[in-house]
């Protein structure tokens, strides 16, 4: 690799003086003509457009940021910004922010309490107009105490008063469970992840809810991976041979079901249902079958926080949580070919 | 969700003022301190330092960005922020920025040209220091024109002026083949995604240059799909039944041919030998056996394009193409248990 020289000078930056001698006016009235105000005649303020146009001049947002006070900018501040949960968020978030024309400052704080000290005060010292938080569980976290809107995605704030969106896990879980009931499935078992993760509380609480009776036992709790789903398998078929149906807390559970299933030569579902719980294609779609199963609507969170900050930085905050319901995606594992 | 006014005032801002009232000096001279500028007593200096540290007040960055002109801001352009290739290097390049006291604003393009325009035009308004633009597949990208440094990551520029930085993808196919020569396998077959990828071919292509006669047919071209994987079990088995090692292109097409080969009662390793590429642990560690894989070390990857940005906004731009190596990382499914 060598020097490489002409990346040294900004050649192409185009100020608002070239602007104003193209189009044969000064620089105020060019200013004036670009930023919309004072009294200037329709063909000169067209006559100055043009010019800008021309040219490609793009006026310098950090001029409009300290005259308004605002930084047009948001934090964006992650526990995980590689979890299959935050990227959705983030890119919904960002969806929403930039067709507002604010720009998104990406800070990935990896679970480190210390770095997200720093990203705060970072955040806070480029005077962002508002901050999102999202992690990858669902368990509140501490609220961050900060003098510029705060909005909660996915992780919700322990204090009330602060505006923190989440998924209905609860809510998903019994469309799931009203789905096999739907289906005529009389003997359903559960089988989901640790019962010190909140979501997985969350879906079984709500899936004992609705099946009552027509559940075989307590849910299974385990790990969050396709071993357990494939262990659990053998462990309900010793207990209750005849269950006719697995509602699994994630896709990675059901996915390592259907894999056990097959190869004990039950069919799904004609033998057995199965669900999923996350719609995460890479699992859902691989699945033998492909799973029904809920999916999260992540980016809709993304963009409904970010809407709720934009609201909060105009001047109307909300404070609250609000649940978002997930989307029921039906497949084979459940409906057959 | 109701109003609420808390946080319409920023009451936490603290201000210069405040500062020097606690301090008991002017404004002009605690802003001295606090830049560092200017002739003071270091124990008027240090006083103002405290009052800073007591009420917690951060500098206006704007300012100093202001002064100085730069933004202490880079541009991340990734034609998709979801994807698993994109996450590591943007978490990467944000690690290395940070560290720098550079805040980096994220823009998603979903692979829209016209977005990216969009983009590129908000980001110069912004007056980023520089710009990295990163996307999910390797063949190179027509570059853009701007006033500011850009380093291209993972797709490289077609213009061999700029600064780009890609994984060794040849280099991690020959340690693969040499892997598998190395454990004594004489009949290895090459199964990979679409010929139309530029990264599927030069996997290929060097598999194919190590193994020379070692190589049972040409390489398989199909899909990035678990799917694909099984079927070519089923024609590699057809027309080659004495293959000893499967070398693939991905994890996910060599989770479907470990898959595959259970079913049909092969024994991985000890009867053939299987390789994947990418190390998506989702992938790698879920498959039975796991598996000996490359991994891309893409965070490596986005941490090296931010220095290489860094470098060319401190005035020493490189150009050319860096390839990076991958890290062979060995499991089951070539050593066994």
């Amino acid at each position: 690799m060598e020097i490489q020289s002409s990346a040294r000078v900004p050649a192409g930056v185009v100020r608002i003086t070239d602007v104003a001698a193209l189009a044969g006016v000064s620089p105020g009235t060019a200013s004036k003509a670009l930023n919309n105000t004072g009294q200037l005649r329709d063909a000169t303020r067209q006559r100055v457009l043009q010019a800008a146009e021309q040219l490609g001049f793009t006026p310098d947002s950090r001029g409009r940021a300290l005259s308004s006070g605002r930084s047009y900018t948001v934090g964006l501040v992650t526990t995980d910004s590689s979890g299959r949960f935050s990227i959705p968020i983030m890119q919904g978030a960002e969806d929403a922010l930039s067709a507002g024309e604010m720009a998104l400052l990406l800070c990935d704080t990896r679970d480190d309490p210390l770095r997200e000290q720093h990203y705060i005060r970072t955040l806070l010292a480029r005077r962002v107009d508002g901050i999102i938080l999202t992690g990858r569980r669902t368990e509140a976290r501490p609220p961050i105490r900060v003098p510029v809107p705060t909005v909660y995605a996915f992780n919700p704030s322990t204090d009330p008063a602060d505006a923190s969106v989440v998924v209905d896990d609860a809510g998903g879980a019994r469309q799931l469970a009203d789905h096999l009931l739907s289906l005529g499935r009389e003997r359903v078992a559960h089988v989901t992840g640790p019962e010190r993760h909140r979501s997985a509380v969350e879906r079984a609480t709500a899936a004992v809810a609705v099946l009552g009776d027509r559940l075989v036992g307590p849910p299974l709790y385990g790990e969050w991976t396709e071993r357990w789903g494939r262990h659990a398998v053998d462990v309900l078929l010793r207990r209750h041979a005849d269950v006719d149906a697995i509602t699994c807390g994630s896709d990675q559970i059901a996915r390592g079901v259907c894999d056990r299933l097959r190869e004990l030569g039950r069919a799904v579902p004609t033998d057995l249902a199965v669900t999923g719980f996350d719609n995460w294609e890479v699992m859902a779609l691989a699945s033998r079958p492909p799973l029904t199963t809920m999916d999260l609507e992540l980016e809709a969170l993304g963009r409904r926080a970010a809407q709720l900050l934009l609201d909060a930085i105009a001047g109307n905050p909300r404070h609250g949580l609000l649940e978002l319901p997930p989307r029921l995606v039906t497949r084979e594992s459940t409906l057959g070919d």
